[in-house]
């Protein structure tokens, strides 16, 4: 399903091939070659999603830009099923497992391996030919990779990288548990995606 | 697509969004603002899926309520994509990132923070202002929090919440490997699911 | 949405449900009376896959076989959603919960639990009666079993599954990072999907 958003419409190369149920939405570029498959959602909503050519789009899997980070994706990159990127750039031949997650503003160089449920999370940079073990985590820039244990040396960096003004654009609350305002950070995500009432399938 | 299950219809606010290849099915109610993004799936399977206002839920993820618990998701409520709710809590402003995990009979108390690919195990009970590392384990009333490593403290707790018993009103079994009557448990779901056959798409 | 592919079409018992906006792909037999739900992607592409009788496929899960790699799954299987299935063998009466990762040429032996988002590695074998903890690694053949902080236990063991051959059919490259040709990786496994162009909708 391709969906016209902010009255921008998908360009996909007519060599990809896009599965009848996955969703293309908005200003996403797809290049030659590049297969998606079903239920796999790809939408940009504010700066654009640009996906190069000859990659392996998984099932189920989500690619999201925001109005702050675009999606910047190179050639021959393996992406798998059920992974959830947001707003961050993955250069040339990467191999990102089943069930990562990369989030705004990360940067992952060229020839990185990214496995099974591995995270790389905000404004974290990974240099060419990384490799992010099995449900590891990393952090920070350059980033550091820490297995789901060292919760507090993860903590540590990521408090530095200012999830809630990157992601929302809030300022950090101090306190336990959550530390940002929910009710103005739900306002802005619902109110910002109003705009998908005007969306038209194509 | 809106499916009427069990002669019960969805019930969403006028000002609530729902993306086009979302599925609400049966007796749910959506509130004000809300936004429900591609390919999530939310369903009540005999008890009802309550879900308030301004909550924002993520792509592709699943919330569905069982025979014996019902979801209630209060408001200012953030879910991100892969994530999985069945019949459980969740109090006003809480922030569930990523890929987390919430089983029946669980409770999550206000703006409690669970992080990427985080779980919060059957029966389990967080305060507010908790706060569930990434990829950590909540267990127990109150939860204690473990990282994956602490398998066997997981489980000495997780024994107690009878897990059998909740999910699928069994008995459970002694002897290694899977704990229930894996015939009946099937037996029971399958039937229970049949009722799907009198679905209608609205 | 069932699906022609490679001019096979799947054979679904009578008493089975398959919920609407589930896509069974190509050479697919599924059992009686077993229930596929929403969002679930099933799909052969080259050897078939195979489902029993009276299993539980949950939602927005991912089935899929490889042009070496069948899939059997027996009977009385339970597979949570969120879960991902390439290549492999499922005995009778498994529990497999929430998020599991099983990869090409695993076989897991009957009445085996695989906990909320574990993963059983490439060419890997569980015995009968297998217990996968909460977010654990199985690897190797017998299968040892790691916590995720264990990566370099799992990765000696995995360099000899030889991920990139039973997968891809491509030789391991030395040095950091992927170690994969990702220029032939995704050459082959894009023109190997382009067949999907003559697919048909049933």
């Amino acid at each position: 399903m391709l969906i016209e958003h902010q009255g921008k419409r998908p360009a996909i190369d007519p060599s990809a091939h896009i599965a009848p149920t996955a969703v293309i939405c908005g200003d996403v570029t797809i290049g030659p070659r590049t297969h998606v498959s079903y239920g796999a959602v790809i939408e940009a909503h504010g700066a654009p999603v640009r996906i190069g050519a000859q990659c392996v789009i998984r099932e189920n899997l989500n690619i999201r830009s925001t109005s702050r980070n675009a999606v910047e994706i190179g050639d021959h990159v393996l992406i798998g099923p059920h992974s959830s990127l947001k707003g961050c750039v993955i250069e040339d031949e990467c191999f990102l497992a089943t069930g990562v997650r990369i989030f705004q503003g990360a940067r992952v160089a060229r020839r990185t391996e990214v496995r099974i449920d591995g995270v790389v999370h905000v404004r974290s940079v990974l240099p060419p030919h990384s490799l992010v073990p099995i449900k590891w985590v990393a952090v920070g820039d350059p980033a550091q990779l820490f297995p789901p244990d060292k919760h507090e040396e993860i903590d540590a960096i990521l408090s530095q990288m200012n999830f809630p003004e990157e992601v929302y654009g809030l300022e950090r609350q101090s306190g336990d548990g959550v530390d940002m305002d929910m009710k103005e950070l739900t306002r802005r995500v619902t109110s910002g995606l109003a705009d998908h009432r005007d969306d038209e399938a194509l």
